[in-house]
């Protein structure tokens, strides 16, 4: 039977074996099918939490669930916008719903353990949502000995890496979009899908501070990309990579008391 | 730039070129994370329809947008019931509002042509409900023009196959769950996740014309398949794919006028 | 008081002395108002699944609910459409809670068995559906002890019935809407709503293995029935709904231990 | 084919020709499943707006559709509260969706002159907010000229009428729950399912000016009624439900210019 | 430390010691933004309740909430109808959810005494419903022992009052909308907000006994006021507001044991 | 009448006027009932938002919407975490609904320029889904010239004023909850709500890069504030104040074409 870490790739009674009494921790990417530029694939946010949680669950005996692969609209100051072509986003409360079934159905299972990977920013708030409202149904349905771990994987790099990958200074996680970082980690994990000369060139994007509605733009660099990616390379995304496999293995190894 | 059809692998500026003005069709398809056997993983009501469309799309230069990789909730006749662990399924909302979402959305990017693929007879009420809400919500945005094509992949087998693939008789749709079929096309198609050994040798499963809530799984078969996949081949895999990928890619050109 | 088995004809404390401490089952019919060719009234998914609860009651000591007289929206190939003038639907989503509800208000009072009897098919997975959602209310508030039988009335017919109603072979159920069935069924219940000389003389409809949304009419027989009636008679009405009734009954009566 | 004024008699192709292009009203009852005292059914808030309803529709060409025969939750001060058995209740956002749902149907099929006949004081909100809602969704698909009236059936009671009745003073509508009204009417409507040596003979309820959540059934008369309907006839319930019927069947001719 | 019976003006740690162990009621204030005629404000739904909860829960040792701002859509009868500018309403599954959620929060806290003091006759089904949903949940949630008080403020009016205010007669409740009693307990409360100057003088709003929808603003006093509040004295706004105080608080210290 | 900007103040006559044909900005605040160590008060959120609308809105000519009070759920490492007494949040969906139908009726009235303030950083994302909601409803009723300006105040804060008010580095918004700008700002607004003895001293509150489901309240300083407000003056609360109703003033008028 296969070794996979991946559920959707086990058999039944494989998964109800490796599932150890609700011991095993169940890793849950949440990502998104939004634009990163010219010069990256739609699916950015997802394959990179996906490839974060297959490795830290090979190291931490976890296993990791089907992606959601559609997020929250993306936003003009850390997406570039919902009206780009490509970008497919879900209302909020659709995102709300979809991550709190799948939560309950995996405390169906007897999983105790689950953490909530996200890779698209916009998705934050409505997955906290929805381990809200799962923590709260599972208390109603009797059970009381859940945990959830929910992050940015981003928000796992270091000082000292920031400082490495950005020498010139780090423009913000909000203007990270398509830029240095996404690129750099595309580069290690999907060269195949990058296309480095359509990496954009122009300065980072300029907002003030708030949003307008319905989005204007016109106020958004074309390219769809808030800085350059021009410096990344795929020996930083490595980098940066292992460096989120293994602080998170880390955080939910102590988490989880594994 | 990559050659894929998988609108996920594009960059949203190769993906605008791609849609030609909405001309280019978008086939989406719903599959589940459900039990099926012993010997099958997870994700086949996902893969399946998923490699059907991407064929399909190959073929008459459409694309294809991210699986819905979790489904609604198993029933017994059909599925085996939803309380097996790894069956992982939404509330039926859930799914409505998630297809409704992304239909919007291609509708959004300019799409026009979308076909449903569902790879999980569950869903099929559900995604149907979809297309109506987004048909209504679209026609609300002034969007008049939007054609859906909505299937379960297994309907268009037709009965010349199902007398050479089943000639001892076909079981039913319901009973092949986790069966000659599934069984087959998985073998073609990921042989490496399919445990051969693990093929339940009993029975079919011998339902009464109704349902019972809360599910009694003692009346259910133990491997949660509900009839034997034990005559299933490669071959017959390959034979029923190939159908199934050349039916619905005709069926497309048809109703898309391609 | 009355002898009624329908509750609505019942004075509460008669009803409270009939529950019997939850002893009693009670039947909820859920039909639908939904054209049936120009020959049939538009109740007939409420009238025969009604009818067939009132005398499964009578039998074996039940009672009956009023009936839900909306059903979910009519699909082509199985109900000829949503776009008749008559057929009146229910979003999904209302169809589920108003049926939840209803559950979840006669667990209320204290009754533990219930039947679903269903005269739509469209109606099946969203009827399903609440099923399940109110076994998990239930749950919440500690009841654990409901059983709900789940049911299409005509999946009762045995084959040897089939073989002599449809000596010239059985098209499918789908195909049966406002065909020989219904038409031989309400000339048993309710002749005088029945224009036999209206009773279509077309071919079966031929529909391809999917559904396009928005609905093209002019794909659907015109007369908004799927098969003819023209072989109904009501002495076969009266076969089948006398079998439907003494299957049903005998169900019931052992799933519920009466 | 049939005579009938209700909807549910009529095939689809009577009902087209009867709409009239829009211009035939369509009456809607909106009912409960409620107890009310030991002498009346549970079906009075259903019967009595449906049997006006027909009436009425006979008067003025109008049709009227299946009622809605489960209504909002009953309360103490207008219902006696909703811990009754046999009060059957559905959530509020519940009956609102069914409401909205039903008069959109109607209006896709071109009716365009609604009348809403509450018989269950606890809807009124609800069906209230129902129409709001469908009004707007229906200008939102383009359609602006729909008119609905909603009432109370029992606000067309005269003064005079009120006098002569109630010659001893009338206590008032909340407190006439199961009282002289609803008894002479149904004595009148359904004198079989009326067990006049049930009447209670209790005072009429005597209610702080507030409720309580949860209820305090003791707070309430055992009996289900709120007063007593031991001056109720036959007579009076025929003279009361004709002048509703005459009185109704006039407002709606004014106001649908009939 | 604030000496506050507001909520919102205390610190955490002083709400904490107020709360007493769930013994100290929480009275939460549910208005509206309406139009109250030429004259008054539009928060004169919210400034009441406010105002009352205020005054009352200094006599009783209770906590405010702050009130909820925005009501049910305003309906003809008994305020003029939603159409007027300066009117914001919100859907009524809306203020059902946000009733909902405030009074399962303070359950949290420990509150277990709560009275929705409603200021606006459209709000009350609504926050029934919000009340017995939230009872619901928390029952689900184990709490068992909440006690909520519903009530209209205005429904604690004696008759006795009522004739000393209305010498020439009551009009009705629904007809006092921006009438002599709202005119008369704002000039006592705040007498800078009203402009008696445009106090309409027209006669009392004359309706049928049914609603239009879409709403007729021809068939409404073009004031927005339903009757007229020209005999509105600030003593007896005094008068009245007092004995809403004086009523209030001893039905709660009743029903609280307090 | 009323000189207010405070739409709550104002008769619909008056406040007719001032909408000006919908040239007029309508601003609306958006708080929470959270609490802020035991220092301020529980009104913080809603406080400071809703003083910045009022200064911002006499300064451009616009009107000021009564403020929505109670916010979404409090999150650890940004507010404390929701487990505190006094913080009562609301579900996102509900947060997203009120705002959506405050600005859906706002738009109603002929509103076009909306600016939503929001004062709980928590908020920002179920805003964001309002403005988002609201701006496609308003599509299908034919408005699209609605322009929504969506903000959190504090974004508005320059970095020489960072330097100023915080000399020592400044922590990060999210750690500023309870800190020195807010107990500044309320020290400006309301300093009889602040109880400068009870600032706590403690570090700034230390958090791994990831929350917990359900929250682990020993994680938390135990103050509630994750910040000390030690250094906080009113001058200071007054310097940014003024910044913070200068900047947005400016940002409307540009945004506004005022």
């Amino acid at each position: 039977m296969s070794n996979s870490v991946l559920i959707s790739e086990l058999a039944w009674t494989e998964y109800e074996k490796r599932l150890a009494g609700g011991r095993t921790p169940v890793l849950i990417p949440v990502g998104a099918l939004e634009q990163h530029g010219p010069h990256l694939p739609l699916n950015c946010d997802t394959v990179i939490p996906t490839a974060v949680c297959e490795e830290a669950a090979k190291r931490i005996g976890a296993l990791v669930a089907p992606p959601i692969e559609y997020g929250y609209k993306s936003q003009p100051r850390s997406g570039g916008g919902n009206h780009f072509p490509g970008t497919t986003s879900l209302d909020g409360h659709t995102l709300v719903l979809m991550t709190r079934d799948i939560i309950r159905e995996f405390a169906r299972h007897g999983v105790r353990k689950i953490a909530i990977v996200v890779g698209h920013t916009e998705n934050l708030m409505f997955t906290t949502e929805a381990c809200d409202l799962a923590i709260r149904d599972l208390k109603a349905q009797g059970i009381t000995d859940m945990k959830i771990i929910h992050m940015g994987y981003w928000e796992f790099m270091t000082e000292a890496t920031m400082h490495k990958v950005f020498p010139d200074g780090f423009p913000s996680w909000n203007l990270e979009h398509a830029g240095v970082m996404e690129t750099s980690v595309m580069l290690h994990l999907r060269s195949s899908l990058v296309d480095f000369d359509q990496v954009p060139k122009h300065a980072p994007a300029d907002f003030p501070p708030y949003d307008i509605h319905p989005v204007e733009p016109h106020r958004i660099p074309a390219s769809g990309a808030l800085s350059s990616g021009q410096t990344a390379t795929a020996e930083k995304g490595k980098y940066m990579f292992d460096e989120y496999v293994d602080s998170i293995a880390k955080a939910l190894t102590k988490e989880f008391a594994l």
